[in-house]
């Protein structure tokens, strides 16, 4: 992409309203642009992020064998007077009345509505276990919005929901997400350490949440030093083969988020010098709760005996949206984004450093047409802004590599490789460059 | 895919609601489920087309050097007063109240809120032009909800618009998105016909809707019937050439809906025997409609020489969701949907007409292995139901190639493949059908 075509309008000031990092950040790389209390558009930019995010989620939730459907984000208020959640959620639900005046609402998530899937599309325990999983936007109408996207009102969010016919098989579907989302997360290239946690409102006995270590996360946190230590989880899994051991292994040392924190037990279990109190920012949380819809919605099943039994079931999310903001608050610097190379919107920027030189601008294409031959994302700034304001934007927006080209380098047959985490540079020959960029 | 383990929940007996021909196959081969009025779940069968849909719709986009973002579902009511739209858009229009009794209201459209975007991003004459799209769910609290996917309220649409500093850019946009239609269309097996027709609601003094023919279509269209002869339009482009030429050749014919059709004009212009009077379903829709959103919404920029002016701007839709229905309107026969290769959910469906039979299972897991392998979606039917129930479903899902592994013929050392679409089969070794399906 063209930098003289792209619709990246950065800011050069700071934002007042934006608290936190990721949010300031946000707004001056021109990634989204609010239009509503807690409600953003996302621009360009932003949203290539969005869906590198979104696509990395999906491939891992299929790897999982969970499957993909799409359930819509006005559901009838019926349903959820048949769990008995429709009065629960309070004034965070989004109640509308349509033409008809009849009463729906704007999910907050979907337990109701793919109970209900469920229970239409099955009979027996042929048809279980099941995962399945959406992407969808929700909405939940904060009463104070803040943080950019990462408290926003209308966010994106991957929810999956297992079906299973007995309570070990569903600690089988617990553990397979469990795993997905240690690898899920690995590879966007954050540590996020599952926690045990209170369910709220979505109600059962067993969750964790996964949380990111970050100071500006509204998570309270205290766990043992050893799992923030262990190595991400970015092996290649068996989903079929058992997966207790790796949750045993993520789940043997004290990991409690403030709701569920117990001093004398962490004082207990924890040594001194491994405690950890810390913040973090919640971007997964997982949860079994057995038969609470299946039983009042009545989605059962007949045991191979003919009995009819309710299902068993979990609910698994991963905040999408927010993690644009959560990778943010865990990498950036001063001068700016630092994007993991998985996520990154562009993996290249390619600096002209001085488009009104025939030679450089020449220079310039056939490396931008080389890199997207060889399949790689750049984005290509031919713009006639100064070399300062070049390099502290492409700082700004954070891409993995820069790519400078100037005349005086040219001259000497070199161009200069930028590794935006780093700082380090390395004058060599576009071929060169080129090489290890295709890597 | 293993069919023992996918959410296909098809139904024997044709729902009773269902008027056309494409929401009841949609429904009886586990599509979709209505959640409530005009508001659907897309089932993971369904929800594969879709996004195959979808995907087509980002790429010509993408070609066509149109950029994408993602505006929100909720809007705020202020933006749609500045334009003067707010009650213009009637019942349709689903209005909600948030909890601190801000009206919002669902996005039925998005010129609004992309010209703040725009305006807030862009200054000067170096700021256009540009192309800037977005596929997002968009409501309409229709009165009668009805035919599906075809007239659903809550739908998921493309929605382009375009910027330019005078007229003639404008045009040259609108060309643009004119042949990048064509090709959309024609990239899914469709053949959509450009009719002049009336702005509506959104404004402006140039549109053509883009039509495929379909007698259960509720679009009324009148035409020259060489424009139906052409051939679709799946020849490379060069967007940065002139598309006069091309977009002159679509529009030289009489070509109109019921609303702009005029019987004496048509007798006039279109030999007797040449005159098309038909039905069909409107898929696309693009408008030109000049300075009526900049000028209310202050979106100007900068002419070189300094002088500020209000942007021209145009709009253009695609029907994403109600694409899947039209699809099914023009492809299908008593027995089920005949899906277009490049919209199919799979490519394949393997079928073992006896699980039982070490054998047969042993060939029909390696073709599946082997089918994988070279990147080909297949959905293997490995259940214990009858041979007859499964070419049925089959048949009824509409998968392209339909691959049948039985003991009879592999003792003779073959499978059957058969085309959906055209009956054809083919006795063949296991190897040589591969070879075929990689093709």
């Amino acid at each position: 992409m063209r930098l003289s075509r792209y619709f990246l309008p950065t800011l050069k000031e700071t934002p007042a309203e934006a608290q936190i990092v990721s949010h300031r950040l946000m707004l001056r790389a021109g990634m989204i642009r609010q239009a509503s209390a807690g409600i953003y558009s996302w621009l360009p930019l932003g949203y290539k992020v969005l869906r590198n995010i979104e696509r990395i989620v999906r491939e891992e939730q299929d790897r999982a064998g969970a499957q993909e459907l799409l359930m819509p984000t006005i559901q009838s208020a019926e349903l959820w007077r048949e769990s008995g959640r429709y009065e629960d959620y309070g004034k965070e639900m989004l109640r509308i009345r349509d033409r008809h005046d009849r009463e729906m609402l704007y999910g907050p998530t979907n337990e109701e509505l793919i109970t209900e899937i469920f229970r239409a599309g099955a009979r027996s325990y042929r048809d279980v276990p099941r995962i399945l999983y959406h992407i969808q936007w929700k909405f939940r109408d904060e009463v104070r919005p803040r943080f950019g996207v990462m408290r926003g009102r209308e966010f994106l969010m991957k929810d999956a929901y297992s079906f299973d016919l007995d309570y070990e098989s569903a600690i089988r579907a617990y553990r397979i997400m469990f795993v997905s989302y240690l690898r899920t997360f690995a590879r966007m290239g954050l540590k996020a350490v599952p926690m045990e946690a209170e369910t709220g409102p979505i109600g059962g006995n067993l969750s964790h949440e996964f949380v990111v270590l970050a100071d500006t996360g509204e998570t309270e946190l205290f766990c043992h030093r050893d799992l923030i230590d262990f190595d991400v989880m970015d092996r290649d899994i068996d989903y079929e083969g058992d997966l207790k051991p790796i949750v045993d292994e993520w789940t043997g040392q004290y990991a409690r988020t403030d709701d569920m924190h117990d001093q004398a037990t962490f004082e207990k279990e924890v040594p001194e010098d491994k405690r950890v109190h810390r913040r973090g920012i919640e971007v997964g949380h997982i949860f079994y709760f057995g038969t609470k819809y299946s039983e009042p919605l009545n989605a059962h099943v007949s045991t191979p005996d003919g009995e009819s039994v309710p299902v068993h079931m979990g609910s698994y999310g991963i905040g999408v949206s927010r993690l644009v903001g959560g990778i943010i608050e865990a990498s950036h610097d001063d001068n700016g984004i630092v994007w993991p190379d998985a996520v990154a919107p562009f993996q290249v920027g390619l600096v002209n450093l001085k488009p009104s030189d025939a030679a450089c601008s020449q220079a310039c294409d056939e490396l931008y047409r080389k890199l997207r031959d060889a399949g790689i994302e750049v984005l290509y700034d031919d713009t006639h802004e100064s070399p300062g304001a070049k390099f502290a934007q492409m700082d700004l927006i954070g891409l993995p590599w820069q790519l400078v080209v100037g005349p005086r380098g040219l001259k000497a047959g070199t161009v200069e490789l930028k590794r935006r985490a780093t700082g380090e540079r390395h004058e060599l020959s576009g071929d060169s460059a080129l090489s290890r960029l295709a890597a």
